[in-house]
């Protein structure tokens, strides 16, 4: 039984093809430029990768593309398009559908319903569904929202200081997002620490950044709200902000909110106070030389990503064990130095050479820590292809 | 040495006549439905209380009011009005000055830049400012504003991920208020724990709410932002909120923005979650008789405190000692133990009998509490008082 997970951009088409009997990834693989006379297609099976140029001028020309390649008659991953059981997509606002569903008009309409809360995300979702079950009737498109592993949130955590009848009737709530990839590193924690019951707090941090707290396996507790625009800052986002400020901002500028919404998703976050990058990696290097303003950038992220954290240990009443992932997470050793410092009166405390010379899955807290800290790598993916069989009935190994 | 120190509101001219020498309390007062035909001018001195009800046009003759009747032959406080050194103002957004400052042209310009940040505070104070300019010239006025206290937080924590001009140019960062709350907490705690070293969290509790962390005397971190919006739900105040979320909100109710906002500030908070009261007393009462909205605003209330109190006890590294007041901080048993619930791994613990029996100054911590957990009344006005005497050049005892 196979999977296609995919991750769609308004240009693009991200995917990866696991074979659900083993939980072996087969091929992953990209569209990308879709709507450009040149759309580049990528494929990596095993040792083999495959790159084609050619006019893509829409997602299910990209999907079809896919399947070519995938289907490849020397070096492919298959041999029929028809393996293929299920494209499961990791979707991300289905408002009042929370959960994973196979997409029908319905679901589409939720997604719909939220377009102008995640207005970069939804609409192109909404368009390439649409066009993916017109062009393949017989194959079944799964939507995994990313809000689905927060629905244990409890009320107290999720209810803005709202009128009520926003909450009810507008789906405006403290939602969160990330869900696949801290339902991964819930499941995979559960496995190294061999209990079921700890008290975890993930930290996503990568391109776009969230925490979230766990309790015996649950999302109690996540940094982002009703939009994946709050929270921590991100690369180029803004992250928690005062709406309170907008007409004063709108007024200096003379932009309309629109516009200022649009700025503070693209020219915030680490970019906005570096004023030069919102790529960590930049920001390490140009705090070392001097800069100060990406040192701020720097200290604003992990100032942020502590004061999350301290919510949500007093939320757990303490903490079993912090666990880092996604790129910023698996690799910014000073982030999580950072992240971690001076909290040995909460009995953190980070074993400085395990943190510099971790790679892939590491337990990086001293052996004195009570509570443990790691680095796991996260495979977002294959959680959204496993929700995707169940919600078509079959069952994953 | 007197000084007057004034709350005002738009409607409204609340004070306190202060003896500097002898650190007393020697009149309050209120002039309320100023505007109005028959305005209340009450006024407090030692055992007697004395009400006027009469034509009060502004803010100009609220003033005079009081003055009259602290002169009051019989039992004023005072033999005449020219007794009183200043009136200090416990004014809200000064913007790029904040600090305390004898009240001319400039101070009233960088109010007024602050207008749209505090609709509701900053233009009635202006107004009263000039007015009171002209009618008492030889009175001076000082405003002390609320973020002074503030001015020590690192920029690593008052910063927004927001483009550099914005927060360089438009003055947008998080500036926090209630400063003259958390300095008294502080400089009380200094000498009840007789050290000036101690690393505090101060919870302001009251019709607004907000807390701050402090170490060594100085304001290290602060839940309130660019406005006195966020943070903490208040009673009919959001609190913290995901801008992105407004666009949706307003397609769906057909508001504009300034309405949006003005909702957000008047039907949010304990009143929107609950839609029956924002009054902490109230919801007591109706979550008693089972209430479950009026139990969720508490709730969330509760859930909104301990998340930013675990924020800072991260950024502190460790807490010696927290301390709630204001209205509710001081009153409510219930508030007290939710937030202080479940946090004996962190070596907070709250001692139940004393919690239920407290009344003014008290600590409720258990003997084997780490944490010291303490409930001290407020005196912001003081403060106030202390700061106009500094602005004046004069020094209080």
């Amino acid at each position: 039984m196979l999977v296609l997970v995919a991750n769609l951009g308004s240009t693009s088409f991200k995917y990866r093809l696991f074979n659900m009997d083993s939980g072996d990834c087969l091929a992953r693989g990209a569209v990308e430029r879709i709507g450009d006379d040149e759309s580049r297609c990528s494929v990596t099976i095993g040792d083999w990768s495959d790159t084609m140029v050619m006019p893509v001028p829409d997602h299910g020309v990209a999907v079809a593309a896919c399947l070519q390649q995938l289907t490849d008659p020397q070096h492919g991953a298959i041999r029929d398009a028809s393996e293929v059981a299920a494209i499961g997509f990791k979707a991300v606002h289905g408002g009042r559908m929370s959960g994973t569903f196979v997409v029908d008009d319905d679901v589409l309409d939720a997604m719909a319903e939220m377009n102008a809360a995640a207005p970069a995300h939804n609409p192109p979702y909404i368009a390439a569904m649409k066009l993916l079950r017109q062009r393949f009737p017989d194959l079944p498109l799964v939507a995994a929202f990313e809000t689905e592993f927060h629905r244990t949130i409890p009320d107290s955590r999720s209810t803005y200081a709202i009128p009520k009848t926003w909450t009810d009737e507008f789906q405006v709530r403290r939602w969160g997002f990330h869900g696949a990839s801290h339902q991964y590193i819930a499941e995979r924690m559960a496995e190294l620490l061999q209990r079921d019951d700890a008290k975890l707090i993930s930290c996503h941090l990568g391109g776009s950044s969230s925490l979230t707290a766990v309790r015996a396996g649950q999302s109690v507790m996540t940094t982002m709200g009703m939009t994946p625009q709050t929270g921590l800052p991100q690369n180029n986002r803004v992250g928690d902000f005062d709406p309170f400020a907008l007409p004063l901002i709108m007024q200096r500028t003379g932009d309309s909110l629109d516009v200022t919404l649009q700025r503070l998703a693209s020219e915030g976050g680490l970019l906005g106070i570096s004023g030069r990058s919102g790529d960590i990696r930049d920001l390490e290097q140009a705090a070392d030389a001097g800069d100060t303003d990406s040192q701020l950038a720097l200290d604003v992220y992990v100032e942020e990503i502590r004061r999350h954290l301290g919510g949500m240990m007093v939320a757990l009443g303490g903490v079993d064990a912090i666990v880092f992932t996604g790129g910023i997470g698996e690799n910014s050793r000073r982030v999580r130095r950072g992240v971690c410092a001076d909290l040995e009166s909460f009995g953190i405390v980070l074993d400085d050479a395990k943190n510099e010379s971790a790679d892939g899955e590491a337990r990086l807290s001293s052996d004195g820590s009570s509570t443990q800290i790691w680095t796991v790598p996260t495979n977002e993916e294959w959680v959204v292809a496993k929700r995707a069989m169940k919600a078509l009935g079959r069952h994953a190994t």
